[in-house]
């Protein structure tokens, strides 16, 4: 149980490279870290901008996923709360339930020195004592997000990992792990929509659907879904959107057609493509004096937007989000719980299943507007 | 009661010019308006701003001033509420109690068409039927923000003014009228501040001041002034700042020195300066995830800021905020009464008096950073 493992996992070499399957060695759990085996993994916008080098945090050779499901197989000293088989998600956004930050009832961001994630400085891509548990060829390989889920076994920090019941389906939950929870927790947690309130969110991929469904949830009245790809529109009508909009259809940008349809602005904008200049649009589509905009998206690094200070002065708001405002150690038990109980429907969010060594072929279906795409590695 | 009025006012014939004192013809106020005679008004950064050719909003000829208290002089027909002899306080800030965003309690600009304030498109200047009430050799004069108080008589919309207690002292009052009612308004409204927070206030010109009463006010535990003019420090200090930083004083960026000095951000941030740099400075010494910024200050047309949206991943909000976030018509009384109850200390943020014929001396003062400073017409 506490031997080197040996088993696939998809390597990216270099940015802007292609997926490498290799034979990796998976060194065991130091204390206070858990090694999974991973059954299912979904691919999110953020693994892609990581392979093109568009992530600030990647190191390469990397092993990049980090919305997952598994189970245990074996655990470090020192290690409470988990054993060998329970199955659990690996959290990018840890929660060590010990810092200022993770005390603190308005954030989920949890601050530890022991785990860095991708929101404060160093060590990045490596383990809490600053090594990695991936080797491959003779190299180590760095992690992503705490999590690196693309490969067969992997080793998380204990705070970077929660048990979910044991009767929860594999199917889909992975989602769970980033895309569901960032979209539909934006919503409920960071925005806080009301009932009967006017909501417009920006990219329906699997973050914006989940939005849409949060939206949904919250009792919006008006939920007005925007893409170039109208392929998705469909999808978003089925999940709540009261509307779909494609700014490709119009010779005027979109946020003076939202206003126009709006009669002034939406309360509740929700950006989840990461581009600046959608999130530039965002903030003017939202309402001048009670807008809200949350800005869900991850842009590249360097990447700036330019706003006119005076679009702030009526009251409009703009903040940001990550995993959905949910401390997940917390949370993800219960919105499994919530899945369970049929509370919201996750399952229509996924569009393609492939097995793990199709890998490419995933990311290339993401790239052409296919999301929700996920892999069965079990 | 209902002739034209000849008197003294203070005309901007042309941005950049001193200011003329004139006689000017003020026009009988017509239907739904109220003519005013001013017995003091304050000198704000605005006006500065407005005679520089710095504000969106201005058309000279101009009168301008925005910060003042008059008493009734007659009223047109179909006024209610008012009769000549009242106390009032010009609103730059209307409630017409009729608009949906009068009737929501979520924000405090009026989106009447009747009178368009400087949030919203045309008429500029001018009265709800198109027209001006102010003539000077001849020409047409513009109004200022619904207001213009640097002239003897001024008539407002009945939706732009209020009445006030006849008992209240007319000495410094003016201030309710704009400065004292934003910054503390800030605070209280539209920040939220909560006991034992942390909080800096960039600027500590009358706003900014009245932002440091508001957080002391609140309950803050650390308040944090910032200015480049260490003579504001005293005052600032009696009036609840814990302590003053002059950025001038160290060779790296202010937003810098918060950060070690605050252990990772202030929770509340107040933008009283309207430099768009500082604005910058501001959002970054605010915490990375709790952290809430408020722009107050007014930033000149065409100003922009740049920011990376990456800033406010874990949660970070800009805002900003008008008249303080309060309804003028429903809460100006209340803070003269309050005023009176001496629950906060006005009378410290004047500096200086000056008769009306040394306006231009006035803002001189203003310029070289002697705030408060404020102008007796009667």
């Amino acid at each position: 149980r506490t031997a080197v493992i040996k088993c696939r996992a998809a390597v990216i070499w270099q940015a802007q490279e292609p997926f490498s399957i290799e034979e990796v060695e998976v060194a065991p759990p130091k204390a206070h870290e858990v090694r999974i085996k991973i059954l299912a993994t979904g691919i999110c916008g953020t693994d892609d901008s990581a392979i093109k080098g568009k992530f600030r945090e990647v190191q390469y050779p990397v092993i990049v996923g980090h919305e997952g499901v598994g189970i245990v197989e074996s655990i470090g000293e020192g290690v409470k709360g988990f054993k060998p088989g329970d199955k659990v998600i690996p959290l990018f956004a840890p929660q060590c339930n010990q810092c200022v930050s993770c005390k603190d009832p308005r954030t989920n961001v949890c601050t530890t020195a022991r785990v860095k994630n991708n929101l404060i400085e160093r060590p990045k891509g490596l383990m809490a004592d600053g090594t990695s548990r991936f080797t491959c060829k003779g190299k180590h390989i760095y992690n992503f997000l705490n999590t690196s889920t693309f490969t067969e076994y992997t080793v998380v920090d204990e705070i970077a990992v929660v048990k979910i019941d044991d009767d929860t389906p594999l199917a889909n939950i992975c989602l769970i792990g980033c895309c569901f929870s960032t979209g539909y927790g934006s919503v409920l947690n960071s925005a806080k929509v009301h009932p009967g309130s006017t909501c417009v969110v920006f990219g329906l991929g699997g973050v914006g659907l989940a939005a849409v469904m949060g939206c949904k949830a919250a009792g919006a009245s008006r939920i007005i879904g925007v893409d170039i790809n109208t392929a998705k529109f469909d999808l978003a009508k089925e999940l709540g959107a009261t509307e779909c909009i494609n700014p490709k259809e119009y010779d005027k940008p979109i946020q003076q057609v939202l206003l126009e349809q709006t009669g002034g602005g939406l309360e509740y904008v929700f950006e989840c493509t990461g581009k600046p200049e959608t999130m530039v649009a965002a903030i003017n589509s939202s309402h001048f004096a009670l807008g809200t905009t949350v800005i869900i998206g991850v842009s590249a690094p360097g990447e700036t937007i330019s706003l006119d200070p005076l679009m702030f002065i009526a009251g409009r708001t703009l903040k940001g989000s990550i995993f959905g405002g949910w401390k997940a150690k917390d949370c993800v038990p219960k919105l499994v719980k919530d899945y369970k109980e049929k509370k919201f429907d996750l399952d229509k969010l996924v569009t393609h299943r492939l097995p793990f060594e199709k890998i490419n072929e995933g990311f290339e279906l993401l790239r052409n507007g296919k999301r929700y795409v996920y892999l069965m590695i079990y």
